[in-house]
């Protein structure tokens, strides 16, 4: 019998690339990469692919929404906002939050789902760490969850599946080593495409779950 | 005071064109016109273009999500599969349901939304009529009110107001009419970009609410 369908959301970050050794477990793995004119995307872009072949992944969709970017408010799509320095202890919400990214990405990982009959999405998720990002918490994923469900057609059920959501970076490393995920193919870095910068708070988050969890983080950063 | 401010989603149809009218009665309304592939795009983003003068409409914006093209699944946005001849009391979802569309525009709506500090969004769809679309009921709207609450800055409130949820289109071209809206620049054909085809389901339920409302049409049909 052949596997049922799922919808990962692969960003090319540690997180998804862990997410979606998670879901190859169960599932066959769609995977769905979303640019919305972030900085990085390019970098992004060739995780993504990448992370394709790694997996061995037969259908696979690019979707460019990069509306965001016209949208604007936030400093990952908006270049008269600078990303801010690392902080890990800062408190609400940081400039980097895009308002209500994800639920524009779900919107289209439920389309895709539905038409597929896949029963699962997965995203990477993270609630810990305080990120602080309001369309990262489970709370956010039920009510879209619900609407999915009031949303689509009948016998569309289609689950919203976050299972990094309340692990701590250095476990989520702990489980990708575990899984086999190649995290060397990843990429989380939110200013550069070369080396990561090692200063943005996706560097520092990534660097002190590497460091917490006793391995070394396998992709280039920048010498300080 | 400055008015409140609220995203209208003006696909360019008769039902957009009335809830703009609606809207502007309270609200300072940011039109807002979303391109999905579908076959008639050129001739509603004429329309919307026209309902933007009419209005005197200070912020727009247009977003392309051509990538419902890509996903597929409905005969609007897949040539492969024909728009039906239209049927007023068809049983079922019709092939026209572009699986989960609402979702993705509402989203993009909100995340505009929150930007602009709007407080509220507006969208023209109806349950009545029997079109059968999962995403045009009311049940799936507070449900998607619900996932913004979530995830969105806690400070963010966005209402989403469906004023013509429960009206049979006769009322809305009452209503229409009662509120000046320029029914004669929308459009709602599926099929034809010139002259309305007359034989969609879209045309068929506008035709039938001009005849039951009592009004002629302003719009140009093909003679059949």
């Amino acid at each position: 019998m052949s596997k049922k369908k799922a919808v990962v959301l692969v960003s090319g970050g540690m997180d998804s690339c862990v997410t979606a050794a998670v879901a190859a477990q169960n599932y066959e793995p769609c995977f769905l990469h979303v640019n919305y004119g972030q900085k990085t995307e390019n970098r992004e872009s060739k995780a993504f692919e990448a992370l394709c072949l790694a997996y061995g992944i037969k259908r696979k969709l690019v979707v460019d929404i990069s509306y965001l970017r016209e949208i604007g408010g936030s400093s990952l799509t908006d270049d008269a906002i600078e990303v801010e320095e690392g902080e890990l202890d800062r408190q609400g919400i940081p400039k980097t939050y895009v308002p209500f990214r994800n639920a524009n990405i779900l919107s289209i990982a439920a389309s895709w789902a539905e038409v597929l009959e896949a029963s699962a999405i997965f995203i990477g998720a993270v609630e810990e760490d305080g990120s602080g990002y309001p369309d990262c918490r489970r709370v956010f994923y039920d009510a879209f969850e619900a609407a999915i469900d009031a949303g689509t057609r009948p016998e569309t059920k289609i689950k919203i599946e976050t299972p990094l959501i309340s692990m701590k970076k250095c476990d989520i490393v702990k489980l990708g080593k575990e899984l086999g995920a190649p995290l060397e193919l990843s990429w989380s870095c939110y200013k550069s495409e070369d080396e990561a910068c090692g200063e943005c708070d996706s560097c520092l988050l990534r660097l002190r779950g590497f460091k917490q969890a006793g391995y070394e983080d396998p992709i280039p950063y920048k010498k300080r």
